[in-house]
């Protein structure tokens, strides 16, 4: 860390500055420029707050020569991590396809759509359980239920199963679950963060529709830093005002977190764009922005079922996206 | 709510949805015009979800013509709301400061700030027990033992105090905590909000930085749904592109809200601004622009704190924007 | 367009509405329903301003049912436009690369340039002779001698050439250049939009940072309705609050024209991202999401050049990214 | 500035970075510590893209250690700026109010708006006559002939003038206007900030929607290198994510600003909240937050104009938010 001082600064804040470091353990290496001073920081910088340095009256400026980071930086671990979700892997070259409803509604609506995503490409069955509203009068969810009845999908299909945790309380429910996710509007939940790096099941950690990348981060290093190194970044769009989309899937994203972090990186374009008809469209564009996967809204019935259909695709055009999307990883790799 | 259909609807598709409406007990009425048709929806309308009838092939647009919310809806009780905080009076033409520590250290600093900001204007005594931080190698704060010492500044001063809750399993501790505050990250912690609406301490809810007034009032819903009226709204700013202040206060929230809800609004300058300097020039706007009260971060010894003096004033300053900010109040309520 | 009144709207205001939308010739009818009434706007609309009539007491909201673009609009012209730009045909399913320097230099700095990105796969030549610069401060490009020079390039290579117009006055010296571009910052100087659309040289429009979909195409609507219909998109990234890339690259914004929109759809990864590394990253993100082509900054000689390199790619990365990228287009169109 | 290189940078580049700084007559300080290379830049740096060295392989960080603005900088001319408006002051502690419609329409409106606002404490009366707009269907302003009706209600009144320029040919028709407006879509026209630098009258220069403050000021910058010191700052607001106003006011844009620049800094309500019962609500909040003048849209007879009425206040209001603000002016000033 480099701590660029004012000129003439007061000497007993610096005093009060720099005594405040060492008793952090971080050594200071003093530049005497012609108009300004610079400190360079040398130790465990990262549990520093690069803020509170920067609003000292004494301060022009802070830079971090390092990412405050540690487990997530591909600096420390150059090869891509492979997380290991029931026998699938993700990550490392690999391509994953992620299916399944928003909500999981019935034994026999999650096992019909469990069948068909199997059959057409997907490697995970996903499905809501504990559903996140905005509104307390909107459907909550099956809770306890609904991840039983994954299982029995599992079960029934093999499919390894993510459902969407929304609360620690909720853990030993998900004792069993392959992959737990956690939603955009708990990225800083930390109890919650904490909570899931003290267990071993994967973790799919969406991105806040305002988080910028290294808050993302982070909030995985929350995750690996309590034990669990086993952490899947999922991108499902930012907030911009922008009406005409829910959120904005943010594919540039994608290549820099590849250079910052060794972990996977999967797109959510269900979650960004709100509408069955741009999925397929934009699949495509994640792929070729180097997605490791995708997780995609699928439902079974749409002609039966006005609630779900026109946020999510349907196991045909599933079917189709899976297969385009599977090709294209595999011609980007060759290319 | 109003369904605006496109021209020529699917009849299978508009069958459907107006059979799932029925089945929500909603009535609908039907316009049929030159170029379009439209449903007017009347009923418990609260809870259905707009988006989803908008995302259906077979809609243009859906309006509603009634707020998604219903306790905090100033249409359904158009008297101010006034909280009463350890006997303190929110809202309703009363003016509040809330002043404390960003977090608590020790009884004696927490003691020394009490009785500072108590003898210079203060009503109610805020600090930070359980602190959110964007890394987990950053001070996480004192945890039960801040609680602790708020209570013992508390008998100290007579103050109520505040304090932030950051998971639902902390509840207890916070029994005997007059406000409540609920952190901008865990505005839409839905498993939370639920759990301070079962209890009856007031609650302080920070909106979330990336949060529309509406899911703002939405997460209040939460709250009041779940049994708990008390329910104060605190703004304290949103992320935007510009890069020299954390989070930009949006005091134009006020007035907005005000027509909106009978809920109490405070405004918190120190969360937003994250410089001292900046708090004094901008509390007069947020009192101005119509703010229940102020709520601030202040240190006690700033001599020998690096870390807290910066983003926190010194007693002195918030004397003098206390002392300013009623002056102001009065001044405005008379003019 | 359809207007939805509050309940009991003062009865003056509303003739005065009426009156006022039938002195401009629209056709109004109503539908009175249980709780609110409906007028349905027929006829001309375009014209009508419904910010305005929003804000009006008496309306609850507005909705277009059309959209306020006529010339650009996909409903009214299903067929893609094929913009021919010096020969070289844009839309319509083929592909386009636009290459060159940031700033034309020296003639022997733009011809080098123009010799390798023809050999390497260009089809136009891009060269800033007027730059718009943030900083009065900051090199503001050779004026009417880089326009000069980009010709003589063209002569050496036989490549269209493109330029961006800053100013009305200029439009002369562009009389003889292929393709005109307008920049981000001046996609709503509508006086510089009318002036291009009173003579026949292709425009290719940039999105402003902040601009939404409806805007640009508003901006699109400016050139066309003044008479020239040779207009093509180009997506440059929007401004959000994430600090490590300069603007975010709308990859969404592809397909979502596509539908609205007949006007071909460039991509401009250069201008987006700011580092050279990850242009080659998103570049084939922006050919899987549709874009009819894309224009990028290349630069001649990087190891002798401080200033440009950074931002621009070299010819060798050019050539890779444009051979990537063609077959990628035709492996798409393929698949 | 100042630059911080990567760890052993590529020495070639970097002998190619300080010929090139040399040859912009830069002095060159080098610190070497333990981890990082720090170059110090002395000379005229504001002449130096900071962006472009930073996109520099071998560069970490840059960091200006001095404001890219000189002429606006407050720390060159630390007296505030005032700026004479046909005579009346604005800047320095005094307080102005500018009024009129959004659109000229006639000698009848302008004239009877100018001597309601005139008797009802404007200083200064604001007119449209050239008029941008997002569509080119929608109304575009009477053009010179309202220049005209404004200069015929200067004479009737004796308000000095002021109204919007939108492109450099239209200056010859601005040589007797007393305040020349840039909207915020020209923010960063740039052609026409450096003709509007090369005359005399004061340049009000609104926010563009999208505009960091430095970006902002270097468009003032523009304006002053060129000759011309008289510009006013106006904040109209920025764009954001929440729909429910066009823009947000930003309110601590005016004390950050006053501490950055001498410029005087006024703030316009009516642009922000698009909303007339908003603007009087918000408008004391701008006059806490120490504007130093407010610029309203005022509309002369409601009852009969159903199409301005409903951004604009009328008389009435004004008089009131006038009076208001000239009070609470004078109370802070005191207080």
């Amino acid at each position: 860390m480099i701590v660029i001082l004012k000129p003439n600064p007061n000497q007993a804040q610096l005093d009060s500055l720099i005594a405040w470091l060492e008793e952090k353990q971080i050594q200071i290496h003093k530049s005497v420029g012609t108009s300004r001073t610079i400190l360079g920081l040398v130790g465990d910088t990262a549990a520093i707050d690069a803020n509170l340095i920067n609003a000292l009256d004494i301060v022009e400026d802070v830079k971090r020569v390092q990412e405050p980071y540690k487990h997530a930086n591909r600096e420390f671990h150059p090869e891509d991590t492979v997380v290991s979700v029931g026998g699938v892997q993700i990550g490392g070259g690999s391509f994953a396809m992620i299916a399944g409803p928003c909500t999981v509604e019935s034994e026999a609506q999650i096992i019909a759509i469990a069948r068909q995503v199997k059959e057409t490409g997907a490697d995970i069955l996903r499905g809501g359980a504990f559903k996140p509203r905005t509104s307390p009068y909107a459907y909550q969810g099956l809770g306890a239920e609904g991840i039983a009845l994954l299982k029995a999908a599992r079960q029934e299909t093999g499919l390894p199963i993510a459902a969407e945790i929304t609360e620690t309380a909720q853990l030993p429910l998900f004792a069993d679950v392959d992959l737990i996710q956690i939603g955009a509007r708990n990225m800083q939940n930390f109890a919650l963060l904490k909570a899931l790096g003290t267990q071993e099941k994967p973790v799919m950690l969406l991105r806040g529709r305002d988080a910028s990348y290294e808050e993302w981060l982070m909030s995985a290093e929350y995750i690996m830093s309590s034990g669990n190194p086993n952490v899947i970044l999922c991108e499902g769009g930012i907030r911009t005002f922008e009406p005409s989309a829910r959120n904005l899937l943010d594919l540039t994203a994608i290549p820099i977190l590849r250079r910052l972090t060794h972990l996977p990186i999967i797109a959510d374009p269900s979650h960004a764009v709100s509408r069955a008809w741009l999925v397929p469209q934009i699949a495509p564009a994640a792929v070729a922005a180097g997605a490791d996967g995708l997780s995609l809204e699928v439902h079974h019935d749409p002609e039966h079922a006005v609630m779900d259909g026109p946020q999510s695709v349907n196991p045909e055009t599933f079917a189709a996206i899976a297969k385009r999307a599977r090709a294209l990883h595999a011609y980007l790799a060759d290319a």
